[in-house]
């Protein structure tokens, strides 16, 4: 089927012609940029000696000068026929990069492939301090320590098993029954872990706010702690955000004091997967989200939700769009923005 | 030409049809991964605090547990009906990533798209410290701590202008009369800096040898501190590695002691920019770099290079894939490539 929605999309006969193979994608460009941050010049630091190779004499480095810091950046895949009005730009979550949606850890087509082939271009950023966007000197410029995610965090915060189902041996790790996430693939999952800092959020934010400026409109599709930058970047431009995702988002504005009435126009899906019951932290989590929801619809605004087991979809993880399922949850999302008018 | 090169190698009659529009490509599938490191715990670490939220009490966070470090992370446009028997692999050098070979800092098309629309499926990784592959802790996994590059070091080492001519001021910094580097562009370059760390070779040099390993057999593009590790990777496994292109390569394994027998099948081509008379340690490089390709070709191998100013191309910078004519010096490239017989 999606072989020839593909070719047909193309204005091709596809069978006929051996250049619309199973899955080619028609792509029209393909690129990076930053976007946002800021010059920074640091002096009077006092030179180090580093021993560049084990038994080599050390050399003297000077760590004053001029740097650029607390950029954000993306890679983008533009369709040349794409279905979709605007572009989607997914947004990855904390101790993460944009690496959550591309191939999964165990090597199947991640959203972002699901989303190309719905005929959506698509950007995938890093934000400030992860991946691609690179991280600065610390207390100089970044003004705390960076903190790393050890494995145990991940199978247990992330829901792919209780507290202390986690072990350091993979065959002694006891995952929730039924659960969706590729167990196998969880040390490789391990591998996509990046620092992360709890003092750059007003920089993450305004290199979020700039990336929106610079290429919106668009769909933001938004994973957990990045729904806070989401959801502001939508209230200071509305008229460039035409849908908001927020996949298991982890925060928001203050859910009393936000001016609704600037977003009613910007409509809002919001995804849950399972076994959120068992974890008081995510409770917390869903009842300040659920909050903003509501509060949205009360103004007049869209704001939808999709809680996948009362929907008969069980086993959901955190990192839903890495879970063996995450085609069918891909499926709904793309469904419901195209019920919101953005695909042609 | 790119326009009707790309359909007709589609198979497809491009003027009759709007979907084969300029410069589409047709794309078999995208999609990343990260490959080699290893496991490690980290035990008997004190309890940090940290503070998250400027105000807020500090949280206690634990930073013992289990870790995946030293993985590289590489991310691939495979085409459908590629021009090149075999994909190329870009490598970058020292304080950079993968981007290195994407959009240029001046927003105009890189090499990965040059080789792109040449009909290469082309990979870029971030090798281990870099970008998406993460960093881990220091000194307890990482032995040594980061360094970071000032602009004046990107704009005199990569010979943009002499030493002593950059300044803070953008209209203050001269360069090279005649450097092809767009240097409007520059501090916009300067995002792309990633911290590197003078002691984890090893670990560098094990992924890079599992990312061989994994996907080729392949071209290597390498550039600048990469070039000991492709060259160390094709001592290991010349049978996979089918030409490698030392772009300003900056080291390599003692050119004394290299098994030459091993790798003189696998033809390699060194390219060189301009200015490089003017700066001793350029010398030093060009002279270690030269006395390897001479024993190459003693040995039998093929070891060709383009000196760009003797082949009347001048003004290229240490960056001359994001230099303005790189697309010249891509397609002189892709030529010798082709020479070599790994184009159909």
């Amino acid at each position: 089927m999606k072989t020839i929605w593909t070719c047909v999309a193309a204005g091709l006969a596809a069978a006929a012609l051996g250049a619309c193979s199973t899955n080619t994608l028609q792509v029209a460009d393909v690129g990076s940029f930053h976007v946002g941050g800021r010059a920074v010049t640091l002096s009077g630091l006092p030179q180090k000696e580093l021993t560049f190779t084990p038994g080599a004499p050390p050399l003297k480095v000077d760590p004053n000068g001029d740097f650029e810091v607390e950029s954000l950046y993306a890679r983008y895949t533009l369709l040349a026929n794409p279905k979709a009005k605007v572009p989607m730009l997914l947004w990855h979550g904390g101790g993460l990069s944009g690496v959550t949606f591309e191939t999964k850890p165990d090597g199947a087509p991640g959203w972002e492939n699901y989303f190309l082939h719905a005929g959506w271009s698509v950007y995938v950023s890093d934000a400030v301090e992860r991946g691609r966007a690179s991280w600065a000197r610390y207390p100089e410029i970044f003004t705390s320590e960076p903190f790393f995610r050890p494995k145990k965090e991940g199978w247990e915060l992330f829901r792919i098993g209780d507290t202390g189902s986690y072990a350091t041996d993979p065959s002694q790790r006891k995952a929730f029954p039924g659960t969706q996430f590729p167990i196998a693939a969880f040390d490789q999952f391990a591998k996509q872990a990046i620092p992360r800092w709890a003092t750059n959020d007003a920089a993450t934010q305004a290199a979020y706010d700039a990336y929106v400026q610079k290429v919106c409109p668009c769909v933001i599709v938004v994973h957990s702690q990045g729904g806070n930058f989401a959801f502001n970047s939508a209230l200071k431009y509305p008229d460039k955000v035409k849908a908001l995702v927020a996949v298991e988002t982890s925060g928001s504005p203050n859910p009393d004091t936000v001016d609704y009435a600037r977003i009613k126009g910007v409509p809002m899906l919001w995804v849950w997967g399972d076994n959120i019951d068992k974890f008081p932290f995510w409770g917390r989590i869903t009842a300040q989200q659920e909050k903003f929801r509501a509060n949205l619809v009360k103004a007049g605004g869209i704001g939808d939700e999709i809680v996948l087991p009362q929907v008969g979809i069980h086993g959901n993880t955190h990192m839903m769009m890495m879970d063996r399922n995450s085609d069918q949850i891909a499926a709904l999302i793309d469904q419901w923005l195209a019920r919101q008018g953005l695909k042609r």
